[in-house]
């Protein structure tokens, strides 16, 4: 079978981790990145040898590019028409206008969190709806906290039953060398109920969820607490037997040295991951308690990384690569090398 | 009736706004506060021409407050000598140790939450269980999260009737101009259950509560999610009817501008509150949802002057200065002001 | 003499402390404040009755202010006919639009730093070029770094003399409660040379001065350092000495317990100020080296508050109050408590 | 020739990267890695595959090791037995223990900068003082904001001629995932002048040198600015043409995207180095100005890689790998990529 065709348009901070997703998979091929301006991660591909060609998008100065010595490869449109589905980390509202071009190509496309539902067909996680994008022309997938906050309860909710959830995410308020955004010495409030509930919600619409967010001046990752309510009684050993079980969830101690959402980071750059990245989510065993019926458990979302495996996910539902969804699922895995720590 | 004698260990973060605190009831009367060392706020209480006695506790080095003409107005039981009750907000551990010296005096204290809770009789709350502290001799009080913590549980207990909380506290790291602990760009874990929660059944035995802490690297005040299942279906409204009662609990919204705790610090501020402190927790009118048969919201802690009333309310309850629980957390409110803002 | 008649229009972070200063002087009256909307500041100038009478600029929405029950007390244009002069403190650029009022009611007025040179006459400071401002119509105020550096550097200026100077400025990058700019975990470059060393050397032509400016993510005031070469050999000593003398700046010790910037917005929480504010620059004395010919020095500046003293100058000298440049900042510090710590 | 044998002592922030740099250069053989606990970089390490052979220092418990299945190798004793010099990374005052098993072994070692400078016989900077080194049996490295530091102040001086320099240091207080130090919302002073200018003096003692530091709450890169003096007027051309030229100096601008020193940080991430470490330092090209006849200009320094290459210089110095300074350094350079971005 010949390899799916993949192109990324926007190379930023999602882009870049969808190209190298994408080139780490066997039965695809990354054709091309495209952007707008010589951005440092652009100076970067470049200093690199351009492991990935460049389009350039329309109002892109190519005379910027050249200035700099960034070989270009084509035109977006050009770029396109190559592929046989787009990866669309564009800003937000850009990707709904990108996607005109995806239908004058005839050509798939997988939205990132930031673009409106509406823009596709499906809205998409890997795990929990997977059937539903199989074949579909235009998926959304979950944003960075959604995607992570998923893998959890579907976790539980295929192994026990989920009736509800109550979550309250600790964000993470900007990427490591942001400086367009910020907050200082404060914690900011969201007007609740958050939107990664009723996101949930219309991913798994059998559960009932609500949730409190609230913004932190840090960094490196996101911490959700999650009040579940089974079906049946979920014991604090129940959960820890149901995450343990998922290569999606990497389950530490603070013992062992996981203290907090940086030392997930710590520990990806001593890996040696590139970038410092980490696809999993983590998940605290010290930090399940049971609350009466209810179950209740912490978890970390490495926010630029998070996405890419579910993406990958979408790649082979919309392409129709793979039908059933654990398979689906654990080929992504095997080429990402998740669940290896086992 | 004379006024009750009162003196204050430990003149630090704590001990000056107990000082403050006592100093502004019509009923009390602040005899001196004791100190070790010429730290910056007792500094600051010579430039501001010595408005309370300073005494000194054992090791304390007389010469270096001479050097700096700082008057001393004697030793550490010839304070405690003079008062009726101490209130003790030494650094944690260094409370049990005075104990022994009050119990040679023959004199009450309130001792504050660092301490262990063998210290005292009583673990108090001036709303949730002042009885059990009238006539005691040693009180501690619950912590400065359980404090403003237990205000909004025991506000709806009262009210509707509570069977159970998950909490989830994201806790500011350290106050306004520590040097001594800080954590940079990192969430760090506290194994769960929370001392919090537990603490809260202590004082609360009736309600099943447990709960998880996240340090963040801020300093304005901490913000507690709380997800309280009732007695009976608890809407909204009928939180917000509750809420809005409290004398202690001060409702506000995200749209009047109160977008964070860092809001609050600066509405103190800008209200001219000595310190730019706050006695009132903060309660988000639009954090409150419906969790099912849960309701869910979000309060604001401001860890430096939270414990303040409730150790007016220990006074009160301690020396038998009224037996009714109403009417004493009301004669506190009337001396600190709270809930003229309504 | 009747007193000198001032409005502020704008009751923001710097506002609010024009207000508070003026109404300080025993030979000013504050007669009101102009602003837009119900923030939160006018939230609290209403919780505390109210103490300056508000007035609404153009564009303001009454029935905001209505619906939440702030009495209005007349239009913008009607402050301005009651007063003197007004100290401008709106958000950059719209000084300059207020000015036409300002010069259609023939009115006074001194803008703060925000604006662009050319909306005043003379660009002022109290210390080093009182006499300029002297009757004139429109005054711009240092702002807040340039102030307090022109403070130290005039200082030793008058004494010793100084040639030159090459300023680091490690600059808060938000106030506390500020929730639109902010920075996280990370340093950000202005371009060199940073406009305090070019405002530094418009008001003192004498002096040649560059420096580069490095924002952080902190809130409790901005701390410069200052490379400075003297007409001759000033020693250790020689600049102790000098900045002794000077009535706002409080030179201070890391022994003492003066950390940092955060240390002196404790003090002055500590001292009871109002807001934590402080009127003077700190300077550590163990900051102080020489470096070869040069004297190299910290200080820190309070960026909500440095520069009242300098504005109530600035009224002195445009209206005609006093034309010694002593007396009159001798009479600003006297209404201020300034140098009383000596 | 045959691969001159390293070892290392202390696998943490520092011990990790050093590893890598040894394994990077084509002449010497990593002969393994000495640790005391199962921290998470030996967790990692494991996860990895062990490609660096684990020895246990005295003190280690094996069984903890053993019980997460980590392989050892054997004892320090022994790890030192194998090779021909020692780099010793441990905290600060073990490298000076160790040392009396290096001399028992009869082998060379470098120590890094947390150790006195009585450890070593010679204090170390690969480019400035690389002679010294030569066949000595025990270096010290500077630590990394002095060997940072060092770079552009060497290669002003060898290009005209350098007589004093006055430096800020805007030190990072922690490093990613640190949890046992930190600051928060607060600016710390050291008492001048920073052991850096003193240090820049013993290694470049033709010079003289001052300077303050100020510690922020970030993790990514100390921020230095430098006054310097020539022993002729150095322009801004002159200063720029000749950092250009130098291999560990990656001359760079705002405009271009390096905003800071979180640019720095992304921008090493995106290249895909691993951990996201960077060997150079930056140098802002818009920070350099001229202030009357000195130069001063600012500089990145990515504190956890900074001191690796020279390092690597040591191990040639110390071994009579190479006699020649430059020739050195280039060694060092090919191995490890260093200035192939121009």
């Amino acid at each position: 079978m010949s390899k799916i065709k993949v192109g990324v348009a926007g190379y930023g901070v999602i882009g870049q981790r969808l190209a190298d997703g994408v080139a780490r998979q066997g039965d695809m091929e990354l054709v091309g990145v495209a952007d707008l301006a010589p951005t440092l991660s652009i100076r970067a591909l470049k200093e690199k040898g351009m492991p990935y060609d460049l389009y350039l998008v329309d109002g892109a100065d190519k005379s910027q590019f050249d200035a700099v010595g960034i070989p270009v490869s084509g035109t977006f449109e050009e770029l396109i028409d190559k592929v046989d589905i787009m990866l669309d980390s564009s800003p937000g509202g850009v990707g709904a206008k990108n996607k005109e071009l995806y239908v004058k190509h005839n050509k798939k496309a997988i939205f990132q969190g930031g673009e409106k539902n509406s823009v596709a067909d499906v809205f998409f996680h890997g795990y929990a709806n997977y059937e539903k994008g199989i074949g579909q022309n235009y998926l959304k997938l979950t944003s960075c906290n959604t995607t992570g906050l998923i893998r959890s309860v579907d976790c539980l909710d295929r192994a026990y039953g989920i009736e509800k959830v109550a979550i309250t995410i600790i964000r993470r308020v900007a990427d490591p060398g942001d400086y367009h955004r910020g907050l200082t010495n404060a914690l900011q409030m969201d007007k609740a109920p958050s939107h990664q509930a009723v996101d949930l919600m219309t991913i798994m619409p059998h559960i009932e969820a609500t949730g409190i967010l609230v913004h932190t001046p840090v960094t490196h990752g996101h911490i959700i607490t999650v009040v579940a309510k089974g079906k049946q009684k979920i014991t604090k050993q129940m959960a820890l037997d149901a995450f343990l079980t998922h290569d999606r969830i990497r389950v530490v101690t603070i013992d062992e040295g996981f203290k907090g959402n940086a030392s997930f980071f710590r520990y990806a750059r001593d890996l040696g991951n590139p970038r410092g990245d980490m696809y999993e989510i983590g998940l605290w065993a010290d930090s399940i308690v049971e609350s009466g019926d209810d179950i209740m458990y912490a978890i970390n979302i490495p926010q630029e990384s998070v996405t890419i495996p579910e993406t990958m996910d979408g790649i082979r539902a919309a392409c129709n690569m793979e039908t059933d969804r654990l398979k689906a699922v654990a080929e992504t895995n095997k080429y990402l090398g998740l669940g290896k720590w086992k």
